[in-house]
């Protein structure tokens, strides 16, 4: 279970009721599919383990290599990097999604098909990332698409992804439809390779049901007060940083960039331009970073700190006065793991003081269970900012124009 | 040569005049040490590379490990980062900066000692995690100290670590004093463990030393009108997006937050405390990410776009038409890099459309003169709109408290 602290929150019952009913409304409507994945998802997992079962029996597969972008990739690494910094995964993961040939090659090359099973994530197919380099794979390891074990499909049903599973008789995984991308870390997006790769990804539905429902039953009102408090201070505290001491979140806070970023950051139903902006940190190092901005620049922001109980391993500060460097002794038989969590906790009351708001969010350690509930909570407090700010959380119209000037670009070449 | 494109600029001849005077005169002040090092660090480097022979004649080393956070870390990685996405380095560099036990045990386990210079890099020598960790690899490696080969310390003159490596006959190479942390990237803080690595230093200080001379000959306006125009809409566009187009820039973006958000996120002369803000994005990834809040969020931001030109190595997309697929087939027989950087270019009208200002630095490919010469910009931008903020660039007053509150923690403690 996550710990939350921070600032005294004063809602009154009133906005808390109204707001939960909206939220239960947007879920009863069934057009947000994200809600059911704690629950639904966990019938797919055991399908998935049955399925890697027969597989492994059938190839060898030491590397998994994901071939998808933005949602179809963050939930994954946000998940995988963190639970990696504890655990062996029985296979390792790879990504392949930025466009940069560079980037390709080096992945590409350091993997052996003979070993490796291709995981291609797209909900509808057409991303010109996720296409472009399935189709540099399938050359690069001279893939025999018919019925070839070594490439599995992640998408929505009937999608273009879909039927070209279907005409080559690959093996696909289904994304409920009303699941938007951001949204889909629990969905078969995330579900399907981690437990692939021997992540106990059961635990983690769990730990996320748990939460989802103490939240809908009622019982969980620290996450409306949260919503309250942040969409009424949006006109003044508009930059939301996540301040995360272990570097295992970095791929989680990219993960939180685009969930806040892409859901909040809209045009509301009167055409008002939202102001919301998602930083994202990681603790300690960026103390020497954007800390010194956070004390004394504008005070338009709000620090939400993570701090983690149990690292699991530690390492003691050896108990080694060196001469000159004595400032530093204090330290001395003290343990990283204790440092850390102390200059999270020193930070934070050094932001606080500033004028700046602050709340806290302890995970217990690095286990399925924590990332579950950490991936819900965040999930829910976005939808729940999303109603309160009159915006359509789950689309991204923003991006279309690039794309349309890129095919564009292309045509006119042709 | 970089190439600077963009929104048109309309800055009167006197006001560029004016702040070059200003920056002539903080240069000839001497406080700001930072403008002589691309001269001055050319000799320094002749020194690390007649030292290397003689050390690698006598031990063998594969690896380099950087014992060092902030200033003293990012630039290193930031130009090793860059570089090595196209080259390969004679040794490779590792850094110890957190002071999270799991990602410090992990670097420590993987390195072997015989095989392994350590670099500890400090101004001071007071950085908590810097000496903390500087203990744990002593105890580790179970280094020698006297005399040790295996320790190189990069220090200021007569600061504790500099004293620390002369009584204990250590090799030591001294920084500046009038160099901050943030501006030290081609000081022994970047030059020694990039040199020793194998890089051609002296290739990036030459190129610096080109753009910085030209600047200092009033011959380079452009950027005298980016600090302008910056300074002057600083009241509504105040969040500064780095959206670079390669993967290995990544560490360079973590380089420009440090180096904008430290130096300009300040209270000025009068206690007004300033709003600039750096967000940095990897393309085409953070497409699927942050680009939805740049086009229908508060119309608060300005954009600059890196773009590579010569990729070196590149990948053409297959000619593989994929039934259902055929959306993608617009980009067969096309290649990678010529696709990334069309989407910058694509991303960059769709961002100018929704009326945020745009510009574009053009690197010409991964070399030693494209970093040395986009470091060296984006640190005279940054000296120059602080000027023009009236604030002190080269301080952080504001991460003290934190520290503060971390010491008189561990005091009670004790």
């Amino acid at each position: 279970m996550l710990k939350f602290d921070g600032d005294k929150i004063r809602v009154d019952e009133q906005q808390k009721r109204e707001l939960f009913e909206m939220i239960c409304q947007e879920r009863s409507s069934g057009a947000v599919g994200y809600y059911d994945l704690p629950s639904s998802s966990q019938q797919l997992v055991e399908q998935t383990k049955e399925f890697a079962k027969d597989l492994f029996a059938d190839i060898v597969v030491q590397d998994i290599v994901i071939i998808g972008i933005g949602g179809s990739s963050l939930g994954i690494k946000a998940i995988d990097s963190f639970l990696s910094a504890s655990q062996s995964s029985s296979k390792t993961l790879h990504y392949l999604e930025n466009s940069d040939p560079l980037q390709i090659i080096r992945t590409l090359t350091k993997l052996d098909i003979k070993t490796t099973l291709v995981v291609v994530i797209s909900k509808s197919g057409t991303s010109v990332e996720t296409i472009s380099i399935l189709k540099a794979a399938i050359a690069h390891f001279k893939i025999d698409l018919m019925g070839s074990k070594r490439l599995i499909c992640i998408t929505d049903p009937d999608s273009a992804l879909d039927r070209f599973a279907a005409h080559y008789s690959l093996k696909v995984f289904h994304i409920p439809p009303t699941v938007g991308g951001r949204f889909s870390a629990l969905s078969a997006v995330g579900m399907v390779p981690l437990t692939l790769a021997g992540y106990n990804t059961l635990a983690m539905l769990s730990s996320a049901e748990e939460k989802l429902e103490t939240f809908f039953n009622y019982r969980d009102h620290y996450i409306l007060s949260r919503a309250v408090q942040i969409a009424q201070s949006e006109p003044d505290r508009y930059i939301h940083i996540l301040f995360s001491y272990a570097s295992a979140l970095e791929d989680f806070n990219k993960w939180f960039v685009q969930l806040w970023g892409e859901s909040l950051g809209k045009k509301d139903s009167n055409r008002r331009r939202t102001k919301l902006i998602p930083v994202a940190l990681i603790g300690s190092v960026d103390q020497h970073s954007f800390l010194q901005l956070i004390i004394d620049g504008r005070l338009n922001k709000s620090v939400t700190f993570i701090d983690i109980a149990n690292r699991g391993v530690d390492l003691i500060i050896p108990d080694l006065p060196l001469p000159f460097l004595e400032s530093s002794d204090i330290f001395n038989n003290e343990s990283f793991a204790d440092l850390i969590s102390t200059q999270c906790s020193s930070t934070m009351a050094s932001v606080k003081q500033s004028g700046t708001a602050v709340d806290k969010i302890t995970l217990n350690g690095y286990s399925e269970d924590d990332i579950g509930e950490l991936i819900i909570y965040f999930e829910l407090l976005t939808s729940l900012v999303g109603l309160l700010l009159d915006v359509d959380t789950y689309d991204q119209p923003g991006v279309e124009l690039g794309k349309e000037i890129l095919y564009q670009t292309y045509k006119e070449k042709k």
